[in-house]
C-alpha cells in the first residue's frame, strides 16, 4: 500500500471514508477491552498457584538460622531471601534489603526519606529552594508521579535504543547541583522495551554529578522478564560498575517479584552500597519492625533458587510472547509502509511503544476508547502528562486474552489510520489556505 | 516484712548482703531470658497455623465483588477486609483503609506525609520553624522514635489510670499552634495497661486545638486483647465521639492483627473521617498500587468475622494470662509492703509497668542484664529515653515460657530489692555527711 504522505487529497479522503466505515463496525461490536496497564493475565497468575501450597500448617516456618518467620524482627529481610533476590538482581546478598510487596513503594520511600532527612548527611531536599530530576522519555508514569507529588522539577531526556541521551545526562548532572536523581528502567524499558547498551551503563557509572546526593534510581523491574530464549538482553551490572568507577554510592537498584508471582502479594528488594544501606536502615528502623517474613519464606521455598525463577519465567514468556507477536504482526500488516507510525519490538518486559505522527496520539487513544478499547492515556509516558509531540502511546499486550487482543490491536490500527488520514487532510487544508 | 524505708541502716545492710548472695546464685545459673519486647510466644503463634491452610492452590482467590486478589489494584483494601477490620475497630468499613503488615509503618507514613505535604492543605510541617508533640508518659518507645526521627519536640504528659492529664492536654493544644499531635494507646496502654475513662475520651473529642492540623494518633493496638472474660475494659469509640463533638477530622485511629495472628505477616488498618481518607488517598496513590490483597483475603477467610477474632483472642488470653499472673504474684510475694516499687495489674494488653524508687530503674535493668535477663531499657518509656525520675521499667511477660518467666520475675525482684537497699544506704550515708 502507498504511504499516506504520498497520497493525493482524494486518495486520502477515500481511505478515510473506508476507515470510518470499518471503525463503525468495531463500535457496533460494543467491545470492552483494556490494554492500559502492565498487568499479568489470569493464565500468568495461575502459574504461581503452587505457591499457595508451599507453606501449610505442618510447615516449619523457621529460617535456616532458626529465626521464626511468624514473629517480629529482621528489619532488612531473612537471609535466604536476600540470597534469592540477590541472585535474581545479580548482587551479593550483603547488598540487599528485602522489603514488602511493592518496589514502587520502596522508590517512593527513598525519595520521601531524602526529602525529609537528606541522603547520607546532605541537606534534606525539603530545605532546598529547588530539586530537579532527569526523566528519560518516554518513561514510566508512576515514576513521574512520585517526583511530581514532591514538587520536583522534571527534565525530559530523550531515549534511544541504547538508553538515555548520555551526552545530555552527563552535561546536566555535572552542571546543576539541584539535579538529585534520574529514573531509569535499564532493561526492557517502560514503555519501549529498550535495554541500555554497555557504553550507556559505563557512562552512568562514571557520571560526575555536581550534587553529592545525586542518585541513579535504577528500576530493574524486568530483569528476568525475557520473551525469547534465543534473544535476551543482558546488561553490565550497575552496582559493580559504579564500584569499579569509584562511584560506589551513586545508585539505588530496585526489583520485585510483582510480575513473577502475584502483583501486590510479592516481595520487593533494594540493592545498594554498604554506605547507602547504613543510611537507609537508620530510617527503616523507625518506619517498621520488619516486612512480611512469611511471604519471603514462601517465595524462597517455592523457587528455591535462580534456576527456579528462570524456569518459571520461561512459562510466563510462553503465555505472553504470542500476545507481543500478535500486536507486532497486526501493526506490520496494517501499518507497514504507511509512514504514519513506528513501534518497538522488545525482547522482554511488558510494553510496546508506539509513535504516531506528531499531534495524533491523544486523538487515537480517544477514538479507541470510544470503540471500547482502553489504552494508557496519551501523554502518560511524559512528565506532567505533557508529550510535546503528542505522539507516544504505550501498548500493554499482556492482560487481554489473545482473541480479544487481536481485535483490540486491529481496532488500534484502524484508529491510527483514521486519525492520521484526517490529520494529513487537515494539514493539506491548512496549506491551501 | 518491714518496709525498707523503715529499716535501720544495719537491717538494710544485712538485707543487702543476703540479696547479694541470692543474686550470685542467679548469676551462677547462666540464664539467658528476654522480657524486653511485647512479642507473642511460640504457643501463641501456633494458634494461627490454621491460617496457612486456609488458602491453597484450589482456592478461588477472588473477592466477593469479583476482584482477583492475585493481581494489581485496590489501593485501600478489599471490601470484605474493610468489613472485618471495621468490626474489630468498631468503625464503619467506609472509614477504613487496609494497609500492609504494620500499623507502626502506617503511623510513620502519616507523620512523614504531614511533614512533606501537610494535612488537608495546611503548611507542610517541614516548612514550619518548630513542630511539637504531646507524649503521655510512660509510653511506647517506637512512637517516640518516629517523632524524634523527624526532629519533632516531644512534651511529656503524665498518665493516670484514667488516661493522660487532660487539663494539661487541653491547655497545651489550645495555647500552642505548633503542637500538631499526641500519641495515644487508649486501651491497655503501653506500658501500664491503663484504659482511658469515658470522661477522658469525651474530653479528647472536645479538644480545641490552636492548630487546624492537630491530630490525635489513636493507636488502638490492643483493642481485642483482653486477658479476662469477666474483667474487660471498654472505651467510647473515638471517631463517633469526635463526630458528635463537631471535630470529625481530629483523629487517626490505627490497629493491626500483629498480636492476633503473626506479627510481621498480619494486616494493618487506619480508620478516620471521609475528609482525612480523601487527603490520605491522594498520597497513597503515588506511594503504592495496593497492599497485599491475598493476605487480606487469607485473614478474612480464616476469621470470617469479629466472633472468629474474639474466639481466637480467648485462646491467646489462656496462654498469656498465667504469665501476667505469675509476674503479679511474684511481685506481690517478694515486694509487697516493702515500699520500694509499685506495678500495674492490667486487664489486657502486653505489658506491666513497674515503678521503682526514684533513681533506681537504670541500675535494676543493668543488674538483671548481668544475671542474664534482658528487660526493656530503662528510660525507653520516655521521650529521648530520658525518664527524669529514673523509675519506670516496662515488663513484657508474654514471650518467655512460664517456667523461665518465674525465674526471671523472681530475679527481677531480687534486683529491685538489692538496688533499692543500696540506694537507701547511700542516701543514709549522704545524710550523715
Amino acid at each position: 500500500m502507498k504511504a499516506y504522505t504520498e497520497m493525493t487529497k482524494e486518495e486520502l479522503q477515500t481511505e478515510f471514508d473506508q476507515l470510518q466505515a470499518e471503525y463503525r463496525k468495531f463500535q457496533a461490536m460494543q467491545l470492552s477491552l483494556n490494554m492500559a496497564r502492565g498487568k499479568p493475565c489470569k493464565e500468568q497468575l495461575d502459574l504461581s498457584m503452587g505457591m499457595m501450597d508451599i507453606l501449610n500448617s505442618s510447615s516449619d516456618l523457621c529460617c535456616e538460622d532458626g529465626t521464626d518467620c511468624r514473629n517480629y524482627g529482621v528489619l532488612d529481610g531473612i537471609w535466604e531471601c536476600k540470597v534469592l533476590m540477590g541472585a535474581m538482581m545479580e548482587n551479593d546478598p550483603e547488598n540487599i534489603i528485602v522489603y514488602g510487596n511493592s518496589s514502587l513503594n520502596v522508590m517512593y520511600d527513598t525519595v520521601a526519606r531524602a526529602w525529609s532527612h537528606g541522603i547520607m548527611g546532605n541537606t534534606p531536599w525539603c530545605k532546598l529552594p529547588e530539586v530537579k530530576w532527569l526523566c528519560p522519555v518516554p518513561g514510566y508514569d508512576r515514576h513521574f508521579g512520585i517526583t511530581e507529588y514532591f514538587g520536583i522539577k522534571m527534565i525530559p531526556v530523550p531515549m534511544s535504543p541504547t538508553g538515555p541521551d548520555m551526552d545530555m545526562v552527563e552535561k546536566l548532572v555535572a552542571e546543576d547541583e539541584s539535579i538529585k536523581g534520574i529514573w531509569c528502567v535499564p532493561k526492557y524499558s517502560n514503555p519501549q522495551g529498550y535495554s541500555y547498551s554497555d557504553e550507556t551503563v559505563r557512562r552512568f557509572a562514571r557520571l560526575k554529578p555536581a550534587a553529592k546526593d545525586f542518585r541513579i534510581f535504577w528500576d530493574n523491574a524486568y530483569g528476568v522478564h525475557h520473551l525469547y530464549d534465543d534473544h535476551q538482553d543482558n546488561l553490565i551490572e550497575i552496582l559493580a560498575e559504579c564500584q569499579r568507577a569509584g562511584n560506589p554510592d551513586m545508585v539505588y537498584k530496585f526489583a520485585s517479584t510483582s510480575k513473577i508471582t502475584f502483583p501486590g502479594s510479592g516481595i520487593a528488594a533494594l540493592a545498594t552500597s554498604a554506605n547507602n544501606l547504613k543510611d537507609i536502615k537508620e530510617q527503616l528502623k523507625h518506619q517498621t519492625i520488619g516486612h512480611d517474613k512469611v511471604n519471603q519464606l514462601r517465595h524462597v521455598r517455592y523457587f528455591k533458587n535462580l534456576d527456579g525463577i528462570k524456569a518459571h519465567m520461561r512459562k510466563q514468556a510462553d503465555i505472553i510472547r504470542p500476545k507481543f507477536e500478535c500486536v507486532e504482526d497486526t501493526f506490520e500488516t496494517e501499518l507497514g509502509g504507511l509512514g504514519i507510525g513506528t513501534w518497538t519490538k522488545p525482547n522482554g518486559g511488558y510494553f510496546i511503544s508506539f509513535d504516531s505522527l506528531p499531534g495524533c496520539a491523544r486523538e487515537i487513544v480517544d477514538k479507541a476508547k470510544k470503540a471500547g478499547v482502553t489504552l494508557t492515556g496519551a501523554g502518560a509516558t511524559w512528565p506532567y502528562h505533557r508529550d510535546p509531540q503528542d505522539s507516544n502511546i504505550r501498548i500493554a499486550p499482556t492482560y487481554p486474552p489473545l482473541d480479544d487482543l487481536k481485535i483490540a490491536a486491529k481496532l488500534f490500527t484502524v484508529c491510527v489510520k483514521m486519525v492520521s488520514a484526517e490529520h494529513l487532510l487537515q494539514l493539506d487544508a491548512t496549506k491551501e489556505k
